[in-house]
């Protein structure tokens, strides 16, 4: 690496762990962080220097770094707290540091500073990397309209007229979720995520170009794609950007790679910053998708009901392990119709592994789940009509859990349900909401190091900007069709950790005699809460109420659909408390 | 005023209603809006072109605006329905616009686009305005240390630290507020707030400039200035920034005149941009402020129930009216000691006149309050020691309150008890806290359109950045010593308004067995709500008891200073529920 940057006349180069669309899973072809570092975590950054070089990521992957990298080689830093561009500045200030602007933002490359930045046309690691592995050339598919609810041709219809409102001439998009949702086609190109890489230019009058290579679009995707969407070969882009000569051009700093900012200004295109105009409408589901997501619930219910009756009679002290618990769930829940795989690397975590907020169980790690502890299990799946993603926190028994986890758990129950049956006037954003989850504990001075809730796609993406519960999310006005995540928690370091999640869909609410318009949350997640773990004195008779109401419609859905010993035991969890 | 701007050239000409400083009260000599148009109103622009003119205000003056303004003369528009900036593009593209320096920030001037915008170096309607009243001459007095708590050396020290840190040389100080905390000064130069108009340069080593007619500092105030503070007309600024040729110079383009950046560009000093520095600091009262705010509380809760019981006995039917209600609190307030004022103008509004949020009783709007109707009171006082500001809302009987009307009162005072009783951890600011005051309106459909709070000063400005109650407000994390509103309302037009207020005083909140920094609030008002108005039934057990717990606080810190027949009427005012 070292030698090929003194060819190229360079003092340094940024490696950050991302591929050309900046997502959150990339494929195997784009983990050259890992290649060069031996780092696997999914968020990082390195920076090679001539004579020295740093790691960094975040708090969830301190140990994992230091295991997996070698510190005669590498400076293994905190990402927040010792972040690469001070690093940077610091150790080679006036240098030039090389970068990909395929894998940087523009956001991302202007914290670089002190440095002579240089933009790379082939990126250094490719070059060195032998045994690199092909691109993903899996096809896109065309989604069905049964599924997803609207042709595609007036989605484009809606969003070209977001552009021309906007003064826009055109836009382009990098996120293959929003290609995704704007094509109705889907992919297998990454794991956890049906997408299909690709990008694509949006025009004003709604025509578009889809740049993916060839082999990934059969002609039936052709054929469903239409005549005003036209396909074209990556390396048609610089061609493509240059005919936008003296147009404006939608083009989002915060996540599209620099790439496209610089090659359409050197191309004579006016850049309108704007973020990616598919973002805010994706993110509102339709009737279909709606319908989509309840039915994907339902089977996701099923499985997870069977899995924890399974684990109640399998995990006090039947040799069970945080692994063998994940292939079981993982087995009901492939026995659902529409399966397609999991929504993210599930985490399952027995006792002290709980606490660990995202935590990976490894053949290392991995341990018995044993008698009378808590049990965190939260994971998700990708049905072809809609994703999931639930947590669940156990005891494992036989004993009783003792009362301060049970009152743990339920100050984190009494703020899912404040935030479950929350009612809100049109406006109101995540960051507003975030506090009606975390109050019980607040008033016991207790809190979480995460978010409340991230969006969730329709068959997309498990994290799906733009809108999100939390202090840090953006004030993203909740819209009807929005799918949420409702997952309060808490951590006990070294002993164990609560998490208890649903997805939420935001519905209008009704009140015949305001003029106002307002907003609930329809909770779609169906699964039981573990009453060993509830004490019903702390929760207010309205809580309680819901959690009872909530129990009762979970037996309704799910009971039909199970075998008789699976349903004796739904019946007794979801007994009226 | 048109020949005025055809001998200058100009095409037209801004004029806001602002003063040098851009604050909320400005002295008369400052009120331009008000001789241009004939408006009177607190906010508010006039353009005025060469054939045509327009005035602008909110949604709290649309009638005032009318009243007072000639149809024939101006177009009165909404301010923010309207925008002067879209309406100047439209009416004037391309025109020399001309506008006052000193009385638009550079955020409001950066709004204006599509004319030629000129800065005049004398405004033109100074020129014409023959009887323009002369500037405040009131002197700057010093405030004792036992009040202010710290010395200004100290804060002086205390806020170059900050500047230095950002690597600043120095900032300059607009805002009056700012001068009165950092310089320990108070004055009566405007209405309501106690401050001394003037300026100020900062430097990073502590040392500072005030620029101010010298006729303001009497030789007692200036031996309290000490000798790192010089003084200087406020003639000599240009020169001051000219001396910063240079420099780093901190600049809040916000809240500042455009005047000082292009003034300090144009010495060659380097603008670094950010809010004054003085703001956060001003707003953490130290232990002698809290220590004053509580002791005038004390002093505003015996006035307020004095008022309160003068007025159960007066209202149903006595023949008082709004203005008479008002005056009769004023009264009562200045019958206590250190009183120097209202802090703002009190509204005070019977019936359907309560409903308008911002109502301001005059004598064609005067009405009397009858038996049996809604009645509100918002008004707040300057003592020496501390600003207060309250709102209570009575039922004037003799009639019990309609059911519907305790329910609204009853879900405004849940409201107002989520937010007293909130705790939360360090870095939650005022956005994430507002939806409790509102939820249990929401979750009737109902909510209220102002703020949930806003901050006060110590015996200074009643509404305090940078810190505030809404969604609209700041993300400035809340900070012990902090004091702010909390004023949940609701609004029925043609019907009554609802506000309960009482002013918050940000604790520590102590949880041994944390680890985290937890925050609360102190209710620093002491003054009864009306029982007639609260449907106990509505109010959760744990809400009850805190009604109960305060109105007990009420009556033991208030009985021991209240005459016999007061007294009686607190102690049932105040009795459990």
């Amino acid at each position: 690496m070292r030698a090929k940057l003194r060819e190229t006349g360079l003092d340094g180069f940024i490696i950050p762990r991302a591929d050309e669309h900046l997502g959150e899973y990339v494929p195997e072809s784009a983990e050259r962080l890992a290649f060069c570092t031996g780092f696997t975590g999914s968020a990082g950054l390195a920076i090679v220097l001539l004579d020295q070089a740093a790691v960094f990521s975040d708090g969830r992957y301190t140990l994992q770094l230091e295991t997996e990298t070698d510190a005669a080689l590498w400076e293994r830093l905190h990402i927040t707290e010792n972040p690469p561009e001070t690093w940077l500045k610091a150790h080679a200030a006036g240098q030039k540091i090389g970068y990909d602007p395929w894998l940087l933002s523009a956001d991302a490359l202007d914290r670089f500073t002190g440095v002579k930045l240089m933009a790379v046309a082939s990126n250094p690691v490719d070059e060195i990397w032998a045994d690199r592995p092909a691109p993903p050339m899996a096809p896109a598919v065309p989604r069905v309209l049964a599924l997803a609810g609207e042709d595609s041709a007036a989605k484009r219809t809606r969003i070209a007229t977001i552009l021309a409102e906007a003064g826009q001439d055109a836009a382009v998009l990098t996120d293959p979720a929003s290609l995704a949702w704007l094509f109705n086609v889907r992919g297998t190109d990454v794991g956890f995520t049906p997408i299909a890489l690709g990008f694509a230019i949006l025009n004003a009058d709604a025509s578009a170009t889809i740049f993916m290579a060839g082999a990934k679009l059969p002609p039936e995707t052709r054929a469903h794609l239409g005549n005003e969407v036209s396909t074209a070969e990556r390396a048609a882009l610089p061609a493509a950007l240059a005919a936008l000569a003296g147009k404006t051009v939608r083009y989002d700093p915060a996540s599209m790679p620099v790439w496209f900012k610089t090659t359409l200004e050197a191309a004579g295109a006016k850049i309108s910053e704007g973020v990616d105009p598919v973002a805010l409408p994706r993110a509102c589901k339709n009737e279909a998708e709606q319908a989509g997501a309840r039915a994907a619930h339902l089977r996701d219910g099923v499985a997870m009901t069977r899995f924890l009756c399974w684990l109640a009679e399998a995990a006090p002290g039947g040799g069970e392990t945080e692994v063998s618990a994940g292939e079981k769930l993982l087995a009901f829940r492939a026995m659902g119709e529409n399966f397609r795989g999991e929504s993210f690397p599930a985490i399952s975590g027995a006792g002290e592994h709980g606490a660990i907020i995202h935590y990976r169980v490894s053949e290392e790690s991995n341990r018995a789940i044993k008698p009378d502890e808590v049990y965190l299990i939260d994971s998700g799946a990708q049905y072809l009509d809609g994703t999931t993603d639930i947590t669940r926190t156990v005891w494992t028994g036989p004993g009783p859990a003792p009362a301060a986890v049970k009152e743990h758990v339920t100050r984190v129950l009494a703020g899912h349900i404040a935030l479950a049956t929350a009612v809100f006037p049109e406006g109101v954003a995540g960051p507003h909401l975030d506090a009606f989850a975390r109050n019980a504990l607040w008033q016991a001075g207790l809190d979480y190091d995460h978010g409340t809730g991230h969006g969730v796609g329709a068959y997309l993406s498990v994290h799906e900007g733009p809108a999100g519960i939390s202090r840090a999310a953006k004030t993203v006005a909740l819209k009807p069709g929005m799918i949420l995540s409702n997952e309060p928690g808490y951590y006990l370091p070294g002993a164990y950790g609560i998490r208890l999640e649903n997805l939420l869909l935001v519905q209008n609410a009704v009140f015949p005699a305001s003029k106002r318009k307002f907003l609930c949350f329809e909770t779609l997640t169906l699964a039981p809460f573990d009453r060993a773990l509830i004490e019903p004195a702390l929760l207010t008779p309205a809580a309680l109420e819901w959690l009872n109401a909530y129990h009762k419609r979970v037996l309704a859905a799910l009971g039909p659909l199970l075998e008789a010993p699976v349903l004796a035991w739904l019946q007794a969890a979801t007994a009226p408390i």
